[in-house]
């Protein structure tokens, strides 16, 4: 089969579509043929090195895509079948095994450039904020980056939940899109101070700076809230006022999708297909693909993706 | 009636037994006339003006109590009923108003005094072990100081649930007293490096010292471990290394019983005398009462849990 590979392991952006072994299902895996493959930034942090697969894991990029099962291998699905499929890595590839807890169908309407762009963030913000969490109706959540790829799914996912929707973004066109999609406290973090604004109101945040906003997270922190921290694009080492803490009996997590068991995995995807597919079949939630580019020319999208003009997904297609 | 009361507030040890107003039990109340109170280093800190009782809270002194119901005001139970009390105040008294919510039956077997040691420890540990952190059968848990009053029922509580306990002491003559209440794993914490053994196995942390031990503690911690802080007896603020919590997919709550809103509190109970108090009814756990004072000596039982050679629980016993 041909897939993604560095021609230059020193040059992350040096992604060639070449020769590589087929991968072979193995125990309770199929293997699936890929139509189409979400980008995500994890992506680029992994060809650059610094984010390298789990022990066992296929060496190739890509976390999502969407394709038709090629070989049911001992699952007893059905050769043929449409899916979508949330993965360690391997998805910029012509074929990928995937155990079948990690096999969701494609959402009734989607295209497989679609849905191979909704899995990693739909199964990142429900077992975030839903499993992790617990955020339910009538809480108030802080998205950080609400116009980002995270952001955006998570604010509409938030209103479905019945939530008050807080967001920061960078600037005022970004907090238009995100009022747009009903976010309810906006803030430029350019110019307010969040943790000033929110004050010990938000139930639930969740995170992508890590380090630098652990403080003003925790002041923005409601009594029972949960900090939940799945990116550390502020730094890594940040200074805890336990005091803090504990006067609003708060809870901190750090999450990652990738590193989870099948079953835990498995048990992601099932309520993902159960609660948030609907969402997406009945519009909802409303997703937006900036451009779908041939897999050969991922180099490009990579690019792309780095630029900071991405609104919406980056999608990959295989014919 | 009569209840203990600073006679100099500026010295926190002239504790004396004087008139105070009798309470009136609110709506969803009880008046129970007391016989024990346990005596909790809280106790010591709020005499010192260090823990105020939250808002709308007597200013009495004391967390837990047994004794009588004296009224039942609106609430349907029996007058003369024997009861032990979960409180945010007030047990150093002869009467004291009670949430309906927090009454416990005396367990089988037990006196008053016996009773009235046991609520806060039960609680403060079901509460946190179990509803917090979901420790369950087949996890391994570090308990630090578990000679204290804390760690010895914490140890055989989670013995009782399958678990394998971890402990911190400070002697050899402690750690074996932990030893004989079932604790695994032994470790002076003035000779040993905890995080070094316990390296990655800790699934559930019980951690009293706060600051000074959040690095050693995040070490120590399992895959999606659980780090629950009670305690800050080793300072407030200490530095978070987010990328070592996030590799563990780890968490970290620090939460108090106090400040529990009525709701919350009523729920622990409940649970507590449901799965707790059968163990105390069969022997499964045993509590030491290291002494009982008549509680216009409250002063001296001060001292005495102060001077650190109290090993078992403070009681104060009234009339
Ligand atoms: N742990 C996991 O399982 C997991 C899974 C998926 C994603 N993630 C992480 O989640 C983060 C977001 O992912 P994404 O796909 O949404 O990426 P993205 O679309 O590139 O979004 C990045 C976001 O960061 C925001 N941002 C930058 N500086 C900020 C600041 N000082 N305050 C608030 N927001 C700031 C940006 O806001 P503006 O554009 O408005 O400046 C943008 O919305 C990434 O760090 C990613 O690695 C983690
Ligand atoms: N948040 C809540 O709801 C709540 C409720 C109850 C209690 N607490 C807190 O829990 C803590 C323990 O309460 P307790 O009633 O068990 O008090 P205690 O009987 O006085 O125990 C204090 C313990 O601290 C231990 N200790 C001191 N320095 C240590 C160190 N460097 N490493 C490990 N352990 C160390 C002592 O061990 P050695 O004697 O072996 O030196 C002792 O076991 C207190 O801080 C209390 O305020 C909190």
């Amino acid at each position: 089969m041909k897939a993604i590979t560095l021609a230059n392991p020193d040059d992350k952006t040096s992604l060639t579509w070449s020769e590589a072994p087929t991968p072979e299902p193995g125990t309770g895996e199929v293997l699936v043929e890929v139509k189409a493959v979400g980008v995500n930034r994890a992506d680029l942090l992994q060809a650059a090195g610094h984010y390298p697969p789990p022990p066992g894991v296929s060496e190739i990029i890509g976390l999502e895509c969407a394709g038709v099962i090629a070989d049911p291998g001992d699952t007893g699905r059905e050769k043929g079948e449409r899916v979508a499929c949330l993965l360690a890595g391997g998805a910029y590839a012509e074929y990928v095994a995937v155990p079948v807890g990690q096999l969701l169908p494609i959402p009734e309407g989607y295209s497989f450039a679609e849905a191979a762009s909704v899995v990693e963030v739909a199964c990142t913000l429900w077992s975030n904020l839903v499993m992790v969490a617990g955020l339910h109706e009538g809480q108030t959540v802080l998205l950080h980056g609400g116009a980002g790829g995270i952001g955006t799914f998570g604010i509409q996912l938030a209103k479905q939940l019945g939530c008050t929707v807080a967001v920061t973004a960078g600037s005022a066109e970004k907090l238009a899109t995100c009022r747009e999609l009903g976010a309810d406290i906006l803030m430029n973090y350019r110019e307010e101070d969040f943790a000033e604004v929110l004050k010990n109101r938000a139930d639930v945040i969740l995170d992508i700076m890590g380090a630098k906003y652990l403080d003003p997270n925790l002041r923005a922190l409601a009594m029972d809230g949960h900090l939940v921290i799945i990116g550390m694009q502020g730094g890594v080492k940040g200074e805890l006022n336990i005091g803090r803490l504990l006067s609003k009996r708060g809870s901190i997590s750090a999450t990652g999708l990738r590193g989870r068991d099948l079953e835990d995995k498995a048990g992601i995807v099932a309520e993902v297909v159960e609660h948030v597919w609907p969402m997406l079949e009945d519009g909802r939630i409303r997703v937006s693909i900036h451009r779908a580019l041939p897999i050969d020319r991922a180099a490009e999208a990579h690019r792309l993706l780095d630029s900071g003009e991405v609104t919406g997904k980056l999608v990959l297609t295989v014919d």
